[in-house]
């Protein structure tokens, strides 16, 4: 199960390299996996409405190519791995059919008060926990 | 009553022009107004802390010279007209001698419910309110 | 002549008012006149490949509500005045039929060595130079 | 060898989360390195000047305690591997005693074409190469 999101690059994003800065394709892994869930039945705001957060505790990218300004970027999402306590995500950069960059991030679920926490049956499908 | 900032232009501030994307600037307006009221005697968080925002309701900057990747710029950031209800602050870019570039913000003081406030007295000095 | 560019808020574009912090409005900016430009034929890239940039001399933002977490903002863009030397541009942003905010940018147009430059003809359609 | 780094959190950083957003993290592993080689005699844009770029290939942060608004973080930074050919860093986020999370990054050297590039010997020491 994978999601194609895309996005257009700004120019606020690009670097005097002339290439995009290196931190925004962790930018584009939040719109990757909030459009995954989206597409899933579950825009991230209502998860959060219910009172949980998917906070990330680990964030990694390789990159492989550079995005240039005003390409058309599509952050490919799926789940690594899902638990009721924490979900693994994996992204793929593409430009076409050029792969740009890899990510993963981590997270756990947590409440409103920022504590660890177990996210409801209800929600499982969406990311796939069984 | 003005108080100069200190900030370092950092690579991820830059864009493909070879110069700082614009909107950055507006970013070092709130560092010259934070460090405005820290000089002043009042952390900015203290204020939120006690259940007052200072909300942006109009920023303006104009541009008269680009800053460069690891210029260290100078936000000189002045008080030019405060009540209980809102404040304005001015600021100027500088690098050196040269002055780069002016701004303004406007802003209402918001409660806890993002409604406007009115400041209590004993935060007046802070911004020069008489 | 407008032009209405759709951008959907990100949670790197929140603080932690709740709202999103008023500089990225900024960028929406840049991601209308973009589109602007690009609806009447001319993507910007473009523009600068032919050695010509439109850089910003000055930037304005009046907030009237606040954008909020996964909003779909509607960023309304039409030139205000433009000659072959410069260039106004007027940004209305829209959540439905609420309006949010309200800006204003001004150009230079530049050539390779950042010089001021005369836009040529051949893209004087594109901006409404008469 | 390691270098301490301070950077005051911007309410800019921050999300509605009420912490730093995860990516600003990277950006501050720029500030760590760029001031690590600033303090080993080598500001990075004098790199830049001779021709080298020092490309980030990989990057990967592991968040421990979230950092809030205001907080001054320390970047701790050290060179975990250097070879003419590329560098690793290793960065620890500081506030106070605490740790607040831990990173990595990893670079190519490249050349004024962006193509891989061997460091001349004079840059050896700043990072040391043996």
């Amino acid at each position: 199960m994978t999601h194609r999101a895309k996005v257009r690059v700004r120019y606020a994003e690009t670097d005097q390299m002339g290439v995009v800065y290196h931190a925004n394709y962790v930018v584009w892994m939040e719109v990757g996996r909030v459009e995954f869930a989206r597409a899933a039945g579950l825009p991230y705001k209502e998860l959060e409405a219910a009172g949980f957060f998917m906070a990330v505790i680990e964030a990694n990218c390789r990159y492989l190519a550079p995005a240039l300004y005003d390409d058309e970027i599509e952050v490919e999402t799926r789940v690594d791995k899902a638990t009721p306590r924490s979900i693994d995500f994996g992204y793929t950069f593409w430009r076409g059919a050029q792969k740009l960059g890899e990510g993963r991030t981590r997270h756990l679920f947590l409440n409103r008060d920022l504590r660890p926490a177990r996210l409801p049956a209800e929600y499982h499908g969406v990311f796939g926990i069984t």
